[in-house]
């Protein structure tokens, strides 16, 4: 009998243990994934610093104020819309068929229980996804936009605009039902930014002086270089630091997943992926307008290396390093081309590239999946590992919906504001410059500057 | 026999994987805590960098040598003294009844254990703290203030002023047991560094030309505008970028606490408060700069933003969303009033609004615990919780208390630096700007530059 | 039979538990490491940043955008060379005895499996580290090197100069079987980009202007002052920041290693020694210069910094808190000396210090292990802590072998460089500046800017 009792107690002893372990297994499991999220989420946040200093450093002297204070303000009005009304349409239950969600409105909940989980774990990294699609915009729009009235416009797109088409692809709705794969944003976050960037652009027309019709009726197209180089540089490093938190913690999580011990490796082949494909953007964008203009261009440089990073965000988890160089590539000869097609032949005026950059190289990127995309597990293979057109055919479908919505919904925005608030400055504050005329003060007191180089 | 040996053998494999795992899992978890600590630890190092470029924007150029320079040497000798002084005296086995730590003076063991445990998980991500409260008085006494007496005062309160009320709060001393609650230190860093900005700026006066008294005997207020809004912008989003850490972090772990498996989510629930308080901070103060100054102030936007997280600070781990948007509106409103009383009706000269920023709001905040404080499992419940004004109570007690020793002890401290070393450079010194006049250097060799605008 | 089978049945489920809780552990602690390495890759990415920053703001404003270029241009290029050959001679298996790696180039799989495991762990951790070496270099070689020449330089820097020695410490070659300890690389990584700096300077030649000849035959040396401090500032403290990560992480893990549960501590520790050396070294080069000069200089004393940074990245993690201070302290003062004494007497014209900062502090903290190295377990022990001088005759061999690979080979390929495509641009272009003359734009469009100063 006593040895039985024996017996036992190291039983029952052993299976408490065994079991407390395996639960505390869990919630270690669980904290890490919120720390790796928290650690994505900063690093996205930086971003808003990168693209801040992108714009103003591309752009003139005379509106550097102006273009740093829409791209802090399109942070603070989005978190705050987003949290009241985007999350739930992104994702909130699903409703109507996969088209939006629907719940979770001005969520505010103190527990930390299951209910509360996904909103609190993943809030902060989903908000600065918002942002980032919003603040795409400001640099297409900008030297000539009203500040009124592109806060008004931030508003919408982190309330709408971003949130819908996201949750058809990410909240779980029609898009992702279809088996559509973009897995960091190529197309959530950059082409519906994009989209917005060109609209935005066509409806303000082009900065005074930028085309200027001659006697003999041919126009002559204006550069305005930026007034600071280092804050480009500077800006493009930051955004280059904060993408490996934008792809690496789009795993949602870095705890074991079905592949097992070696599934957190996924998050470091991202890492690989995302830094050969900027690097080949850069480098690609550099020799092309070397071999183009007979110049290294910095800007142009500058610009092949987003065009990377943007080309990688979708496909980034399912190519190889060596298909992560040949889409950097691409995309580093693509923005080149497209900026200078966008500037002389469309002669939309975008004085940072944006759309190139997001747009161009977003639906590029999305396309890659269904070329390069070789991860058979997550039943994503490309043209040219095997899976034949049908992904290609779910890409392009998922390309042309979200460019469809976004692209009408901020047509209609747009149109809307400039129609009840005025949408530009008028032509003597827009040569004033925006730093004066719309805050009263310059950028740079002090310093003697040629504000209309 | 044989069968039971088996059964015996297997029992006690149970017995031995199980424990082991049991140890394994703890490990891991405290590696964790350290990682995470490691994270919030390099996140608020790098508000270092946010506090150097928002007083250098918002000041003017002939003086960015030497505003740079404080920022950086304040926190070179106030980690050598925090090392040496100032962590035994906050963290130091508690001595007087709670008033002071009283061991761990110039601690440097080689050991890694349970002796040494704490030191070295704990002592990078405190440092950062210390140099925070440190940096905020560069701010107030810029552009007038001698190197060498700024490097003497930033390392008594490194040592002294700082460590010891920390003790008190975080340290385990009286206001901890009293129940007094400061999250990540409203009171404890931002309060203790803006007492000692408030008293650094009036003991100096304010600079010359920044009030002169007309013929008609009244006194005119001159704004010296900052010479690079960009950089001040940039600053804003870095410290933003930092306090995620500040606040998060502060939790002290990542791992399962009492709350079970979802106790993780206390980090990421932090991170949302924070967030939106201090958009609602930015936003608050723009819109309220707007409607009294009739334009979208770019500086006094960015102190809002900044107004936001220091209010959120103390509470961020026991307030929702929604209380937290609130906390960062009133935040918002409060140091645009803040820094026109204090510059208009004190007539004392803060050049960067720190004393706004971090006494009002740091005081603020920690009301806003007593208000809308909702933990009840922290036993933290404020007046709009049920809690009625017993914690409230409590919370005015800390912020006196605190605020008697940081602003007194500061006054003699200043007092006394002004009496044996000087404290302000000459009036031609002041003139010159101090880049030259200290350090014999101009920051921006080669532009040209209207110094006393 | 019942009650035995129920007892079979606990025990089996009892290790089932156990043995999947085991697996699991593993899974997640192997989880933590890839996100550790990973938090580790990006603090030593945004070093790029801050290099770009440092040296843009200590040369001058015509040659901005040229600088920046090169610091961005030299991690792209170098991420894809160090992908395609350099990883393969650092890490692929060992040959020629330890002189080698030779496998893994072009090294691109798909599968995440014990095979990659280490390559993706491990890749960008180590691609920052080479390109961290190849940066060193443009500080040294600013405002007078070709922009094609340097990128040739790079692609060479990164696929064999740093592989090549770097395999011979942490890739398993001859100098680990020795017992070299170079735990972050003052010398794999610092003092082979500063020996390939010196070369570089010595080949290009002085800047013209810096070394004047007077009448009397006396030779003058010019100070070219930098033409932006703030940003020499933002790029310390970023440099310091992503030091952090550089040596933290250089732990390789972050879960238990045989030190038990505290060997997590590890990388606290060495968190600490980082922060406390770089801030001795600040504040001994800011008294040195400050009693040698009669100023406290800026760019001497953010030199200083830096040099604490480099002298305690070999022994961060085997020397006390107390020890590091003096490791930094040594260093600050050292780099004052070595950059007047490189100035002045060797007349070796280094615009940013650099081979101060990275090659003496290099040689010096390489050999501060043999000194002050306090870590029985890992058989570091140096003169003062009763280890005798053969450690510190290990680490003599070591800076002498990598030095005489590193100088030779960067001799050999400058001198390359120079005969086939030139090294140096015109002095028509040096005098208009390489903005202008490589770019064909300017930095700072529209700012009125004295180009010779």
């Amino acid at each position: 009998m006593r040895k039985k009792l024996v017996v036992l107690t190291i039983l029952l002893l052993c299976l408490g243990v065994s079991l407390f372990a395996q639960e505390s297994l869990e919630s270690l499991g669980f904290s890490l994934d919120v720390v790796w999220l928290f650690i994505g989420g900063i690093l996205v946040f930086i971003m808003q610093a990168g693209f801040a200093l992108v714009e103003t450093g591309l752009t003139r002297a005379k509106n550097a104020t102006n273009i740093t204070m829409k791209n802090v303000m399109d942070f603070c009005f989005g978190a705050i819309v987003y949290w009241a009304i985007g999350w739930g349409f992104m994702y909130g239950a699903d409703a109507l068929g996969g088209l939006i969600g629907s719940d979770q409105f001005f969520h505010s909940p103190m527990a930390l229980d299951i209910e509360t989980g996904n909103f609190y774990k993943s809030w902060f990294f989903q908000v600065v996804f918002a942002a980032t699609a919003a603040t795409i915009v400001s640099g297409a729009m900008a030297e000539r936009t009203q500040f009124k009235s592109y806060l008004i416009y931030t508003c919408f797109i982190s309330a709408f605009i971003y949130p819908i088409s996201g949750h058809w692809v990410w909240g779980g709705g029609w898009l992702a039902e279809l088996g559509f794969h973009d897995f960091a944003g190529s197309t959530v976050v950059h082409s519906v930014g994009g989209w917005a960037a060109l609209m935005g652009a066509i409806i303000l027309g082009p900065r005074l002086g930028k085309y200027v019709k001659g006697e003999d009726g041919k126009v002559s197209v204006k550069a305005f270089p930026g007034h600071n180089i280092p804050y480009a540089a500077l800006g493009v490093l930051l955004l280059f630091f904060g993408w490996f938190g934008f792809n690496s913690a789009s795993t949602g999580f870095a705890t074991v997943g079905e592949g097992g011990i070696w599934s957190g490796l996924a998050i470091a082949r991202v890492a690989v992926t995302t830094c050969l494909a900027a690097a080949a953007g850069a480098a690609a964008a550099l020799v092309f307008s070397w071999i183009w203009f007979k110049k290294p261009d910095a800007s142009m440089t500058l610009n092949g290396l987003l065009a990377g990073l943007v080309a990688i965000t979708a496909p980034c988890a399912v190519v190889s390093p060596g298909a992560a160089i040949i889409i950097g590539l691409i995309g580093g000869v693509l923005v080149v081309l497209s900026v200078e097609f966008i500037d002389k032949v469309l002669k939309v005026d975008d004085p940072v590239g944006a759309v190139s950059v997001h747009l161009v190289c977003g639906i590029f990127g999305t396309i890659a999946v269904g070329i390069w995309g070789n991860a058979e597990a997550d039943g994503v293979l490309g043209l040219l590992h095997g899976g034949g057109a049908s992904l290609l055919g779910t890409q392009l479908i998922g390309i042309l919906a979200v460019g469809a919505w976004a692209g009408i919904t901020s047509l209609l925005l747009f149109t809307l504001i400039k129609l009840i608030f005025g949408l530009r400055v008028s032509a003597k504050e827009e040569l004033m410059g925006l730093d004066i005329s719309e805050h009263k003060s310059e950028a740079y007191t002090g310093f003697q500057i040629f504000t209309n180089t």
